[in-house]
């Protein structure tokens, strides 16, 4: 047999995760483009568009890394005006740590679709993905959303979706219909991951589309706790990135009775919007750069809901813990000592650790006489499930992590060039 | 040319950083020796004994870990008495998660080396290290402890600093002699360290001998000291270990002045310690497991040390950031964003980045014109200096981390088997 560091990584690839039909998916009121004007070496599509033909409100999160590109500022501005008509996305180069320039870019490429489109250029929100601290080739951009503004139509998505994308392999879309007051909701979401993913949001852009009624203030509270709820619990690796946004547009045009208040409307739609979001993030790990599996590490019986995901995030962060898993290695040793150095006070000798259904560790210590086979059999599938459990109190979390694998050193240690 | 990541490795190594004639250095009043028992596959030496003839004075470090190993456990307990007369170490089991058993285990390893060398069980600490979470293989460890015993002698160094190695690829030592109140004072130190290296200690054992006389409270504080000022600097991957330990003993034999305040010969032992522990923390990021590259990171002109601490060692432990050296990638826009996702306030567009001599980003931003010829011989050493100016205070710290390379995915993927 062939060492298994000598034979390409097995990447994740789950195809059959995303929505079918996608070239004919429309959400009422919203247009998609995506073109190619040249940021990629590859020709690639790189500048896409969604826009909304009627004022719709919108809510955001961004990044809270102290080090915000160009595009990340204009937005928070941006967002605080009533309405928002469309969103400017480029992938391949950031703009991110280009100083004043970079600044009049972004705002640049703001006022060129708003004119483009007869709207105000407050009313469009800016998202850039790629390498940082490159200047935009202005040059090419501004061709390139003048051409995207043109190619707006219906049934854009799936030219939209690619052109979002940087190193991820496939691209991540997810789509939901609900009944909201008698009415036909329709939500999509598209997202685009595969580094510099971690908490207090994955590294990604994200947008979500509805045709809900809905005001500001709710959308905001209800983007925020379905970011909370998914994006917020996976890891990659352990950067935040510059460019962190995730951004939902209502336009109401389903007719629905406008949400005003935490009822029941809210909760549907928040449900709708946390399944949507859990997808995406899900096919981010999947996608994650250089992953081969797909680790979910859920914390049972701790104190807090906010101490079971540190300790969550801890060990799914832990680079020897994802290169264990990568060579299909049940070292729990290495999980509960990520628990131990997780900054909250358990105590060792409650802890209980599940890989798969097997029982590795019983209050502490190893449990002797387990199948070797058996424990093998669960660390070759794609999808793994580690359980916690430390007995304590009755709070869980659960989290989602790739494994370190050859192929993400391969894939970063050489991404500028 | 062949692409990068076929090739092997270029792992770091440093032998010119060792101590010569270690087979020759003695240290007043202390025996050391180092035998092969059978716990490590390899037939390599797996069990060490330093033995101090007289009562020494002796403080520790422990791992701030919440899941310690038995002997950790033990050592807390047993170094608050007066005197301390040996360290045992065994190596190739971590006696980590062994519950009840391993704490036994500990205390009859530390009995057994007691009654064979006629001191108090209270008065040896003891140190494992390797896998955790297996029982330590006692039929082999306690022939092994009396064969340990047996063999102490004055110039057992070389034996004893192998006997503590596990995945590193060569023994770790430095030694000092100074002169305090007219007397030569000698003082040794081994380490072992290569994975789970990560601050608030890295792991790691690392013991010092010397035949100072001084008390026990200075000691204590001159040790915390310095490890602060070494071990607390480095990293190489995020993982804080079950058992770190640092350990020093003092025996009193070279006759100087006790010490019993902070003065100046309290200066020039810290500065002698201090010394010595950075030689060893600099041979640990080294023999980083997978290491190719060692990485000064200097954070400058922050608010307050602490802050520039923490700035660095965000950078340090970006696995973007060491991916990236190990491609020998100028991807300053990895570090910026590192600094920013640090938990310090920075204002980003203050921030310069220089690697080598060369400056790569001013003000936040990319400093154009950069000859990447230069860049590229800068980046191709095996020391590599990056210095972040914060321009915001006048306090620096400077940190030392190994890159992430395939070899530490090939060392970390497969550690158990």
């Amino acid at each position: 047999m062939t060492p298994f560091w000598t034979a390409p990584c097995n990447k994740l690839l789950r195809v059959n995760f995303m929505i079918k039909n996608i070239t004919k998916i429309k959400i009422p009121g919203f247009l998609f483009s995506g073109v190619s004007c040249g940021i990629k070496k590859n020709n690639g599509k790189d500048i896409g568009i969604i826009f909304s033909e009627t004022p719709a409100i919108c809510a955001g999160v961004f990044t809270k890394n102290r080090v915000k590109a160009a595009p990340v500022k204009l937005d928070i501005k941006n967002i605080k005006s009533s309405f928002t008509r469309a969103i400017l996305v480029n992938s391949g180069n950031a703009n991110a740590c280009t100083g004043k320039k970079g600044d009049k870019d972004a705002l640049y490429m703001a006022e060129t679709a708003a004119e483009k489109l007869g709207i105000k250029s407050k009313e469009v929100l800016v998202a850039s993905t790629g390498v940082i601290g490159n200047l935009l080739p202005m040059d090419k951009v501004i061709p390139g959303i003048e051409k995207a503004c043109e190619k707006l139509n219906p049934t854009g998505i799936d030219d939209f979706s690619h052109a979002i994308m940087t190193t991820d392999l496939y691209q991540k879309t997810a789509y939901e219909k609900i009944k909201i007051d008698g009415k036909d909701i329709s939500i999509f979401g598209v997202a685009k991951g595969a580094g510099m993913i971690c908490p207090n949001m994955a590294t990604l852009l994200s947008f979500v589309v509805t045709d809900l009624c809905i005001d500001k203030k709710h959308l905001t509270g209800c983007l925020k706790d379905a970011v909370n709820r998914s994006y917020n619990l996976i890891t990659v690796d352990t950067d935040t990135s510059t460019n962190d946004s995730v951004i939902v547009m209502a336009n109401g045009l389903a007719g629905n009775k406008k949400i005003l208040n935490y009822n029941k409307d809210y909760e549907n739609f928040n449900t709708a919007l946390i399944k949507i979001l859990k997808k995406l993030a899900k096919l981010i790990v999947e996608d994650g750069e250089g992953a081969t599996k797909y680790i979910t590490i859920k914390v049972k019986n701790a104190k807090t809901k906010i101490e079971a995901k540190k300790i969550a995030m801890s060990v799914a962060k832990s680079t020897l813990v994802k290169t264990a898993f990568f060579g299909e290695d049940a070292n729990w040793g290495r999980i509960i000592c990520a628990v131990g150095y997780s900054g909250v006070k358990v105590n060792p000798d409650n802890i209980d650790i599940y890989i798969g259904k097997i029982k590795v560790a019983s209050a502490g210590s190893r449990v002797e006489g387990i199948s070797e086979q058996k424990l093998k059999k669960i660390l070759e599938k794609k999808e793994i499930a580690v359980d916690i459990d430390i007995n304590q109190g009755n709070c869980s979390e659960e989290v989602y992590a790739s494994d370190l694998s050859f192929d993400y050193v391969k894939v970063n240690a050489s991404y500028r060039s």
